[in-house]
């Protein structure tokens, strides 16, 4: 099954140009044969539209997953893209996924990080959602989610064959060995692919990081982006190819439960 | 706080031929400052030595890790070092930490690996073995345990601030990215230190992979050994120097408990 990410210069605050450019995404997504589209965490507001993002939230039946759901349609694709979620007086940072007219999938970030975040977000429950999807099962985290080992095991146990992670990593001294480091190791202690899907760019409150990928269970990376460019990127979600790796890296049937 | 790691080249099965090498390792590890010395994984018997292990297997009390002890007085420095230890009609892939006169610490490999070493030993219990040092508190593992979050981050949420690994792993198509991705990426999400102390060379039955490290709460490696030498490397164990990190990397904080 070949998927794509969609490492994306959002503009903060402008959900229909954030729209228009997941759209295009998701049509350069179909016509390179992918079954799947994950773009960033936030992908319709930006990432650093700051309190506008409060004002930007919708319901998972609202306008914006209504349009990403017939973005789906349109090009024949499944799309995951993260975004403002309210509910009631609550806003959550979430995802979902829209695959044509199936309702949509939602899934809200847990571990919320640093005081921007949580001066805009509700921390969502803590969860392992997943979702099958071409014969695979996949699991959903956001960012900062995928830097705790115990996310990624939680959804392993559950049956997960791969992760999928809008996230919104800024430039800084820690960026490249969050992306280039911890993300194969997810991948690796779990034998597991994983697709990290970043901004780029910059808005009024970061610059991002770029790096986007998809890995292996190896570690490797099968696709990657790099620092500054807005593009989409491919990779075969195959588990059988990594056969040698998954009989020697037995850490799932190998850990302790006593 | 100095530590040092021994990458070594042991004689499979000749303790007499290990504990010298290890003596000759203190002594340069004394003359560079260390204050710690550690040593691989079954060091004293060597890794690969087979059933032979089981026969030169000894309780704590043994003469092994009484001449480890002198060793240490000798040089004035504490010495952590894998052997083989005997407890009644079962045999451990164990450490002992010993610090001159003091009474000698154990620590039992919880997660063996592969057919080789489950039919040489128990699996240890469950356990968080800590032990202060220079005003440091220093956690314990052996080799594979490392591989596994939940090891790290037990010792870690239990209060250490370095975590101590002799190891035995062999090269292969995995070993590069376990010692430079995967032990780096357990200290960056749990911000403590960690040395990891492997063999080099060869025996009957393995070619050891070298690259033995002290790495950084950032990821960083402090020291570290190439693929082949027999050698001592040395770092300065210091938190107060990755402030930046732990304040960007809160992890331990940050973990969602409920």
């Amino acid at each position: 099954m070949r998927i794509a990410a969609l490492q994306m210069k959002a503009a903060a605050g402008d959900v229909a140009a954030n729209l228009a450019r997941i759209d295009r995404a998701a049509r350069e997504a179909a016509a390179g044969g992918a079954r799947l589209l994950v773009a960033p965490e936030l992908a319709t507001t930006g990432y650093g539209a700051g309190e506008a993002i409060r004002d930007l939230a919708e319901p998972l039946d609202g306008p914006q997953v209504t349009h990403l759901a017939a973005i789906s349609q349109a090009h024949g694709l499944a799309l995951v893209a993260g975004f403002a979620e309210r509910d009631g007086p609550q806003v959550f940072n979430s995802l979902t996924l829209v695959d044509g007219a199936a309702a949509p999938l939602a899934y809200r970030k847990m571990q919320l990080y640093g005081d921007y975040e949580r001066a805009l977000f509700s921390p969502g429950p803590l969860q392992t959602t997943l979702c099958r999807l071409g014969g695979l099962t996949f699991g959903f985290l956001i960012c900062y989610d995928v830097e705790f080992p115990e996310a990624v095991r939680a959804l392993a146990r559950a049956g997960a064959e791969a992760v999928l992670v809008p996230t919104a990593l800024p430039k800084g001294p820690f960026a490249d060995f969050i992306a280039t480091s911890i993300v194969p190791v997810r991948a690796f202690e779990n034998q597991l692919f994983i697709a990290y899907a970043n901004h780029a760019g910059q808005d009024d409150a970061f610059t991002y990081a770029g790096l986007s990928r998809i890995v292996g269970p190896d570690g490797s990376a099968l696709a990657a982006a790099g620092p500054n460019e807005d593009c989409v990127i491919f990779a075969d979600i195959d588990p059988d190819a990594f056969a040698e790796s998954r009989a020697a890296n037995t850490y799932l049937t190998d850990l302790r439960k006593d």
